[in-house]
């Protein structure tokens, strides 16, 4: 048998770090895709985002994959339904997963979400946790992303960057939260610096890594009764991206904790 | 007579820096066309930029202009001859008159340029400023336009940013610059910051100050001989955004310092 064959989709590089999580524990070939001549999509209007991620989505099946990640919030929020109709394949995107592990974990059953504008002004998180009983304060935090892309990921400034966002979220929301869901693909990569300065009694949730658990879950059901023997064979990466690969290859060596070696460009047009 | 109609492009709201510097000094109608919804344009080819930026130079000409200013750096970098090529009146582009004042006013030859990273890497200034017989050196300064739109002007998180790049840079150039050139239409509202961290030796010169500037020589040089009877008039301000014009107006209103009620929304295609 063959591993199963992963496309990853993301306006940019931020999906990396669920490229990153999933590798951690599924083995699969992996194909991503960043649409980076066309980022962001969080200032983009619903109906220009899905065109432009069903034109990813279908790009990726024309790969060959056997199941498609949206490691992108903004596309997750406006676009799920259309990328779904527009592929063949299961599509996974980001903000149920980290919902879900958000409630499992929760006592209190409050949570603070922080993310990007965008993906605070889709609601697309606070619709999800409310669904499932919680109260849901959101907290929007631009900085943080070009803090990340800049590389000042332990840096004193985004410690004190995120401790005026963090002060701000604690003084305006329910007092009895006990979760922070990190909602931005960028913010895995502050989970140190965020732990330092967050309260103990409250869990880190990050949507990266609750992805990822959920994708194994679907993998591992729909490789149930087939010869599990990976052994024979070898997990892999490609990577698209639609503008510079050089910048994306700089990034993508961070975000992914691994050299990154070829990118392939691709032109999906305006 | 009437006054000038003197339109303005850029990719957001960065340009509203140079209509704030020209309306203090010039008697015109303005008219402000911000392609949000296809920002930033910095990581995108030059032929993206250029199809993008003719398109909105004829959508200003179409309302009817004299002059056109583009109060963008990565537009008039990547694609100013074909914006020349594309419409009948005369473009003034934001480069040219930065490098000229700093020109100017240095007595060593040398400034330091300070700007994103994709106008540092069009080198557009060191060319302009090589080609006046200086030195330069260039440093990119990728956080200061999100501190800028988060709102953080004089804050000390913003002054700690800028003091860590302005450092860098310090070691890194020549070290008898005596201008610093702030090469982002974003970085005139922080000049008064700037000002107090720069040794008081160094001169700021900025480009939106500079270009309105220059405009008001073109203005002034077209309307010499006509009756100056602008006192009939009355200067206005039209804004266009191709994007959420709710968000254009919060950031206009900071920009400008001018409260922003009536944004037009245009809609030029992907």
């Amino acid at each position: 048998m063959t591993l199963p064959r992963v496309g990853v989709f993301d306006s940019g590089v931020g999906g990396l770090t669920v490229l990153h999580a999933m590798a951690a524990q599924i083995q699969a070939h992996y194909l991503y895709f960043g649409d980076t001549a066309r980022l962001p999509y969080g200032t983009k209007s619903a109906e220009t985002v899905a065109r432009y991620a069903t034109g990813a989505a279908r790009y990726l099946e024309a790969q060959g994959i056997d199941l498609l990640v949206i490691a992108c919030n903004s596309a997750t929020a406006l676009a799920l339904p259309k990328i779904e109709q527009a592929v063949r394949v299961p599509v996974i995107g980001v903000v149920e997963p980290g919902a879900r592990v958000a409630s499992e974990v929760s006592e209190t059953r409050s949570a603070i979400v922080i993310a990007t504008d965008a993906t605070v002004g889709s609601h697309a998180y606070r619709e999800a946790l409310q669904g499932k009983g919680m109260q849901v304060y959101e907290k929007a935090c631009p900085l943080l992303v070009p803090l990340v892309e800049e590389g000042w990921i332990d840096h004193p400034v985004t410690e004190r960057v995120a401790q005026i966002y963090l002060g701000e979220a604690a003084a305006a929301a329910p007092q009895q939260a006990d979760v922070l869901l990190l909602a931005c693909t960028h913010y895995p990569l502050l989970t140190p610096l965020l732990r330092r300065i967050t309260p103990a009694h409250m869990k880190i949730v990050d949507s990266a890594e609750s992805t990822a658990g959920a994708v194994r879950s679907v993998v591992e059901s729909t490789q149930r009764g087939r010869a599990q023997d990976a052994a024979q064979d070898h997990r892999s990466f490609r990577f698209f991206a639609t503008d510079s690969v050089e910048k994306f290859k700089m990034l993508a060596t961070r975000f992914l904790g691994r050299q990154v070696d070829r990118v392939e460009h691709v032109d999906l047009g305006g």
